[in-house]
């Protein structure tokens, strides 16, 4: 049986955050590789870290921080406007090619689609805002009301609540194999689009599904 | 006031896993530094995202897993004898150089000595064993009866409970700037050992001191 609502993540699954690795490349050059996975890899960290010290900052913070300590270990001078330009890349990130389309027909089959992310409202309102892609979601929800982040399941469980669902009639598509799992674990139905071909992460749980980019969803619902 | 009580993290910062690191690259030439890392990383991703999911799984079996998930990753073929020993090195590994004079004087001093660690019994108790240190210390604690990892403060708050101390009379000691900060947000008084010259993680707290070593520590008490 279909899911009766899909819930996405937002930054590596609809939204595709190379813009800001150029930008990176473009301040840094030669070193924009080297400190987006740093600042990547930092981000995630502090989610989970702040997360069990139970010292919640919203992602916007959190992420500006990140910035600010990869930089530092790099040993890379960052002052305040290339932190505020490269914010604002995170505020109209492209969408991955095959996004738009398989969204568009999830939403005409009548499928209830929302989005459920670490960012935070004022990063993740500016981006579905500029894409004009309010129309599409029943619900853009951000663990900011919770002050806790993935893959806790209080954050899948707001999903369920706010869709009216119960929640094996929702399915969760991530990009981060964790997230997928931290779903699945809840709950929730959940596919992993391993765009890199990552190893599963073996936290326990095995996706329902594997895709290799978003446009490949609506076919495995309907087969 | 000096603190009644030391409570010190165990991998990194009494016992130094450079061994483990040597025995990937003779089993892997030229691969051992880049598997160590993943291995590592994916080790305490694991911790953390386990933690938060609720699905907690001892430190000795995640730390399997993420060998595997290393090799798999980078197309390394990893059998039982060889995961075997890998694992069987953790349980020797040596003390830091001048971990068991800084140790010695101490306890010498009249400070009480604990170990709270990640490790699971199975790990930790056979280490503390092989360098017959069990009488240096006070207590060996493993977040293993919690059932959650670091930074966690239900891991700090078990260490002055089982010390039967005011949290502010202990001073925890850790080479991971999370782990020093974990203890502080909580309430330790919290020491740094930054062998690696990083930045200081940007989780809200500074820690009480920072240390190039652990034989900095006796003198940066009576100091």
């Amino acid at each position: 049986m279909n899911p009766a609502a899909l819930v996405f993540d937002a930054y590596g699954t609809l939204f595709d955050v190379h813009a800001v690795v150029q930008r990176c490349e473009a301040f840094w050059p030669g070193k924009g590789a080297q400190l987006s996975a740093l600042w990547r890899a930092k981000q995630l960290e502090w989610t989970w870290q702040r997360s069990l010290m139970r010292r919640y900052l919203p992602f916007s913070q959190l992420t500006g921080d990140a910035l600010g300590y990869a930089c530092e270990a790099l040993g890379l001078a960052c002052d305040d406007a290339r932190s505020g330009a490269l914010m604002d890349e995170y505020r109209r990130l492209a969408t991955y090619s095959d996004v738009p389309d398989a969204l568009a027909r999830l939403h005409a089959d009548g499928c209830k689609l929302a989005i459920l992310t670490n960012g935070s409202p004022d990063m993740i309102i500016p981006l579905v805002a500029h894409h004009g892609m309010q129309s599409l979601f029943d619900a853009v929800l951000s663990v900011d009301e919770l002050k806790i982040y993935k893959p806790a399941p209080e954050v899948y469980r707001l999903a369920a609540k706010r869709l009216g669902l119960p929640s094996n009639a929702i399915g969760f598509v991530s990009s981060n194999g964790w997230d997928a799992l931290g779903a699945k674990s809840f709950g929730l139905r959940a596919w992993w689009i391993n765009r890199g071909g990552a190893p599963l992460d073996r936290l326990g749980f095995a996706p329902d599904g594997l895709l290799a980019g978003l446009g490949e969803l609506p076919a495995a619902l309907a087969g």
